[in-house]
């Protein structure tokens, strides 16, 4: 076994993870078991540490990480930790994002927020959250002005997850991140599930769930109060 | 007085079920002196340990606590506690449910607030509750996916526990909890009052509060949402 | 001076009063410099440790309250410290609710949130809010059942302290608190103010306060809820 | 170097600040990279320690801050600390309110909240937020009564500082701050984007903050509950 294959080697990785969790499951992002966070320990080939399925993610504990590999197989684990059926979208993100001009990507956030299952269902038929005119866009790596439009995707959801990174697959690759008059997609949702996001690290994978969150919040309570002012 | 007849017996459950006062008090499921939380110390016969009379959940003592039978009659209290009158709906549980084959229940938690007091209410006369579509749905135990349709009992409210006792035995012996083709029922709600669920042990009796929690509340803010969007 | 005319006298008050304000910053029912919290330290005569005026609610140093006569007259203060002039509310409250058979007044907490804001103003033509048939309204000190109908008082909002207690007087004198068929009063809006609430000791009007915002949420979110689903 | 022009000798000013970072995030007020706070550490001529751009409000370290000119330019800043570009309206606010007979600056928060960014969409037309009748409204300094109307200015959104510091100059030198007949303006909004609000220390505009925020959620909520409720 190589040095790099042992989960205790992301160590860091796995406390940086530890503290996401507590931190997501205070402000009511990943409740229950839900959710799965995930970093890029090893770039070529792909390798990720990842949360372990059916973990509380306000108590983590340290073995409660496998390590995987592009096509989501356990290269290490702890004992008894067997990886979550969507760990398939987490490699899915990490190796085609760059691959298609979207950036290195460091980490991959998945979380379960009210107003993301609740704005992913409503959108679903539209086949995608629209994001227009607002400041906090610019909180989103690579977007400078608060005058665009960003489309989030959203994917009915599904428990076939090689169906799912399919579709996933296939719609991403239409996104074109090089072209400098569309502004770049960081995320997806999926309908009455919830909300992927990646950064290039943690640090900015993290932000990037803050900043949607805020984003769905608005949308979604702008929505309720124009809904009785509908000149407003 | 034998060993296990002592409140101080269960002083591990005593002490978890303080951690889970301060919780959801802190969480706004618990207010004043409202829910009532046990866990299930032995089971032939039943005797559960149950938080007293009447105590802020916030701030519970090691001593606020009683151990009844399974018919609510206290068997060990500390100075001066009484059992609450809805005692009684927490042995029902504990007895019940195991017996139609809803599983082993280790812990029954009973909590107030905001969102399944507004639910309750407002379904009360459709008799239950419906959440369907939604991922969380899988954080209660025994639902695998979320393409299925969880209908929640209501109870008109009572003071009197015989007779809401009864209403709610005579209903929940109705389900049929071996079906494969129905999601399995882990909680019912009191119209304007709460909620009740439970789980195996104090861990998933938690994870099904918060489930519950987090699905209500999607559930109340997507008709708001949608009460102004009819075609969304 | 007498022992008893010492702020300091009140150490035991004071400290619990400023535990009041750092909690209730925090749950966002007294921002800025609004609200006042006192404690009864004497009863023949009445005086009361009242917060000064003008105080930060979650930073209360010591030094931060003065002490009382029934009039609302300043009997000791520390350096610098001013009454509010809400005082005199306060002072009605513990003098008017024991007279007219409402019960000890060992403590008065009057907040200022957002929901006892919107509906004190939407509700103000009728001159109370209505809340009826929750199971939280045993929270409040002597209703033993959900089935019944409390009416807090709405007053409009003043600058005029003496015109506004001499309102507030007049009304509360019609309360019959002694009358068994209807459930008692603790508590009274001011139109787009807040609340006042008030208990026989510190720990209960603190419950007070949070029984009446949980049952202001639920109002004022039913009604929401309700308008988008008028068969609901 | 002088001793006033290195940005340590602003320390207290940075250990302040940086705690409003941490409070404000918590709140959710200051979301990822978003909002900038100054304090004026020299007022002839003016210089304010403002934080440096694009830096996490949660985790500001004591050199995440740079020391600017009245022009916004640096004149001190720690190792690779950039200005933010909307240091310019805080040195217009810092310059022109003294200016203009609106007491002295001694503080500038800016901050991105979801209330803020909702009504600052929704009454752009309007080009102001009206805001009366409320109590809290005398926490904003030189209000004395609820009997008042308060018009918050809108400004439509820019990423050009200068265009957009013009109009913002060009609209509030027509503010008469010492007529008394008119309540004293202590903030704006930026259209989709927030809160600007100041005050004689920070202290004070930390409350400005917590009292905008209170009453923008106030306003929204009744518009939301007055939606459903005509005749309410």
């Amino acid at each position: 076994m190589s040095a790099t294959s042992s989960v205790a080697s992301g160590t860091d990785a796995v406390d940086a993870l530890r503290a996401i969790g507590r931190e997501f499951h205070g402000r009511s992002w990943s409740l229950g078991t839900s959710s799965n966070y995930s970093v890029v320990v090893s770039r070529d080939p792909i390798e990720l540490v990842i949360t372990a399925s059916g973990k509380d993610k306000s108590a983590l504990g340290r073995d409660d990480f496998v390590r995987v590999d592009a096509a989501g197989t356990i290269v290490d684990a702890g004992p008894g930790r067997r990886s979550s059926a969507e760990t398939l979208l987490h490699c899915l993100v990490a190796d085609l994002v760059p691959s298609l001009g979207g950036g290195p990507v460091g980490a991959v956030l998945h979380t379960h927020s009210v107003w993301s299952t609740i704005l992913s269902r409503a959108d679903l038929a539209r086949g995608s959250l629209r994001i227009e005119g607002f400041e906090m866009l610019k909180g989103l790596e690579g977007i400078g002005t608060h005058d665009t439009s960003v489309e989030v995707p959203i994917f009915a959801n599904s428990q076939d997850m090689v169906e799912l990174s399919g579709r996933i697959r296939e719609r991403l690759s239409r996104a074109d991140w090089g072209d400098p008059r569309r502004p770049p997609v960081h995320g997806f949702l999926l309908a009455g599930h919830g909300l992927y996001t990646w950064g290039r690290d943690l640090a900015e994978a993290r932000r990037h769930v803050e900043i949607h969150e805020f984003l769905f919040e608005v949308v979604a309570r702008s929505r309720m109060l124009a809904a009785g002012h509908p000149s407003a």
